[in-house]
């Protein structure tokens, strides 16, 4: 191991000097071996928890004057991946993303290495082309005909994208003069739909006062006749009704929102109408499960994360757009210094003017070798196994004594339950009960993270007056029905005495 | 080399089996060889450049039902590489971003194999605490006593997330009200500074119109008279002046803004004032030219994208803001799924909700790593390097005959100037000289671009009537006075039939 001063490797033409060639080889290595194969390990710990304090005193946080060595910074980095969650790992069930995929690490990397902006084809040629080939394909499965898109740096900034295209689309004019003097636009969304939408509204100028929302039934769907009712009584109150966010894939219960159905009240009043379908979109790859995106083709606009279901390192958020040049029409800034009308290839594939953002990460290249490796029919597969991996889980669970489902069934690859230690089952289930169960997961999950030996999230429901619950999701496509059945051994294991 | 199929490496419990770890070990080989070591090579072209429909076919584009075996994905990564521009080639002068450093490309690596979310801590410990001391580093550097920041998605979004909190900061009910009933807001920009405050302007719901542009000077730098003009005209006209954009280092002539006498226009008719630092930050880093951002410490809020200067992997912009707290209030939502407040450990450290999106990629893991190898010492030599050459090479075009520089002196490190034929010199400078001049920095640049030998970029700035000109950006570390003489001799050989 070299333990030369990196600062030897730098100045007037030395790079790549071996040195610094060298340290990256080794660096890749110790990625691959620790981060990569030991965080996939299933007998390793998913996490090796330390308090913010501790963590702060066992890293090697300081920035100092000088230089360190190769063989400091192999250390450093030591450190960090022993401390970082193991999100990759079989027994991490704690977030939307998970279940490292190693052809988008691969093409990650490439893309760090290329470092550029997708903003004009002369630095950024080979990413354009793909991120288009991929928008074009992702537009034919979701039936779009003529449609445009980009990837863009997460969900929330998609979702937010899609409204202030819905916008500029009402009232293009709104551009330049700004929202002073234009109708109050109101904002739709479900009771269950992902809170982006509120932050959205207060970003865009709309305010969070003109989200309204929309009621859900028992599995978590929008109720498209209380959405019909409020866009009226909107209507008939003097506001202009703007967006509805449907949901292909709720983040806590995983429903799927009637698309055809939405589609045709937003179709009636003029409603642009956004599926986020950043968490279940990807279901429209399997043949067995894509009915549950049925519509998707009737969506003004629909956003999909590659980085959760699909794998994809983060981030890797797609906004797909049916209306091919709105996205210009509504960003166009024509920066002079970046889009020369005067160059000598096509400037059509200069596509910055496009977004919102002057810079942009290319993040389409990590998913499009991800797709290479895999086929389309990988490409299903992946998702079938998370799909029949949590049917059998709740199919489980329903029979299972000290295991509580918060919906009959599952909808997307997220399980919500509540664990029922030994003592509190078979009683009346009285406001008091519901007291004691509401201290039990985070009793199981702090149990579960101190001993490295699982990870699942936990949380309230207060707009269904639900206290915590678990919700499991199941997206690492290396998980199979022994892992399901370690998921209530482990809960049982850590609550049972609670 | 493998030609296993990677469907064979999927599956329950499969990975990391040995063919997927190993796919990853030839792909880091691949890339740091010939996208790192070949593509910094001086001797190799910058760029091999096809036409967009040339390269669709080269690609091997097509994604179809059926997975890729890894010799072909190996294939395909090196096609990538061969076509797309080295960014980090000594002779890539074309955008802000340049010269590949190591110790941030490891970062970067590093942060997709523990691939996160910097919401949590729980999820995200390290990096958290990572970025928090980073935030705290460089507000210490900016002079802030009690500052906050976060790592975005680029340089665009950085300044409307400020533009955001200067209007949570003056009127906080348009976070729940939206802008209806609330005066008319303004922001103030030079007319040099960077066309992202228009886009905000729109996005935010402010308005284009409502962005005013305030004169420049011979340097570019704003004219501060003409600002308090401004400022006063639109509150004798009834407008809320909201939001100053000063700039450090303006994107195309690098001019730095005075910052002190803008603060003390903006204190007096209270405005937020915002520089722009997203160029010429890194400044302040070395003794020799941190001078540049005198009055940081009175900025209220300031953007650095440590993606360019600072030679970090796309994306890495940071967000300061001296104000703490106030990220928080403008943008919490308490979404319950994720920020619970009965988690077992300090839930301070959950910081996602400072953010205007929910999930955020953690960029600051790879600028710790190359400041950490570099030291205090070495971040300021790498700026300091580039100053150097570029004045280097200004003060050589100004005594070279064909070489017409667009301002004086240079203030960052890009350089502005015409090259001039010789059958064009000593001429009188007419609108039809100009009308020729105009068309030599095309055709130089597609010469060098066809010949693979240099990357520069040019454009008009018709702000103060000027016909195409050379920028020539100098920030990769490595290069010396003899890349700076390269520059003049290629231009030259490229352009003295013209």
């Amino acid at each position: 191991m070299s333990t030369l001063s990196p600062m030897s490797t730098t100045g007037p033409h030395s790079f790549p000097q071996q040195a610094a060639t060298d340290f990256l080889h080794q660096a890749a290595d110790l990625i691959i071996e620790k981060a990569i194969k030991e965080g996939c390990d299933p007998s390793a710990p998913v996490v090796d928890f330390k308090h913010p304090q501790e963590l702060k005193s066992l890293l090697n946080l300081e920035l100092s004057a000088k230089p360190s060595t190769h063989e400091e910074l192999l250390d450093d980095m030591k450190t960090i991946i022993r401390y970082s969650v193991k999100t990759g790992h079989p027994r991490y069930y704690n977030q939307l993303f998970a279940g490292l995929d190693p052809y988008s690490q691969a093409g990650a990397w490439l893309t760090e290495a290329t470092t550029t902006n997708i903003h004009t084809f002369e630095v950024c040629p080979v990413q354009i082309v793909i991120e288009q080939y991929l928008v074009e394909k992702i537009c034919g499965i979701l039936g779009y005909q003529n449609g445009d898109g980009l990837f863009l740096p997460g969900g929330s900034t998609s979702n937010t994208f899609a409204l202030h295209l819905a916008r500029f689309q009402a009232y293009p004019e709104i551009k330049e003069k700004g929202l002073y003097g234009f109708p109050k636009l109101r904002m739709y969304k479900a009771e269950d739909a992902h809170y982006s939408l509120k932050k959205a509204a207060s970003y865009v100028g709309l305010g969070t006062d003109n989200v309204v929302l929309v009621k859900t039934d028992s599995k978590g769907r929008m109720d498209v006749a209380d959405l019909e009712v409020k866009i009226s009584q909107d209507k008939n109150n003097g506001y202009h009704p703007l967006f509805v966010m449907a949901t292909s894939g709720t983040t806590v219960l995983g429903a799927y929102d009637p698309l055809v159905e939405i589609s045709r009240v937003c179709k009636k009043h003029n409603v642009w109408l956004h599926s986020d379908a950043c968490w279940g979109g990807p279901a429209i790859l399997s043949p067995k499960y894509k009915h549950l995106l049925e519509g998707s083709e009737l969506c003004d606009s629909l956003a999909w994360n590659f980085h959760k279901l699909n794998g994809i390192p983060l981030q890797c958020s797609a906004l797909l757009v049916k209306q091919k040049g709105l996205m210009e029409k509504a960003n166009k800034a024509n920066a002079e210094y970046l889009f020369q009308p005067d160059k000598f290839y096509d400037t059509s594939y200069d596509i910055g003017d496009k977004t919102i953002m002057c810079g942009r990460k290319p993040d389409g290249l990590k998913l499009w070798l991800q797709w290479k490796a895999l086929g389309d029919e990988g490409m299903a597969a992946r998702i079938e196994r998370s799909f029949d991996n949590v049917r059998y889980l709740a199919e489980k669970m329903s029979k299972t004594d000290g295991f509580k489902l918060v919906t009959k069934e599952v909808s997307c690859t997220n399980v919500c339950f509540w664990y029922i230690p030994p003592r509190l089952r078979g009683q009346t289930e009285t406001r008091e009960w519901w007291e004691e169960i509401k201290t039990v997961a985070p009793k199981i999950k702090e149990r579960m993270v101190k001993a490295g030996s699982m990870m699942i999230g936990y949380h309230p429901m207060s707009s269904r007056g639900l206290v915590n619950f678990f919700r499991t999701v199941i997206n690492n496509p290396n998980n199979d029905h022994s892992d399901m059945n370690f998921v209530m051994e482990e809960i049982d294991r850590c609550g049972r005495d609670l």
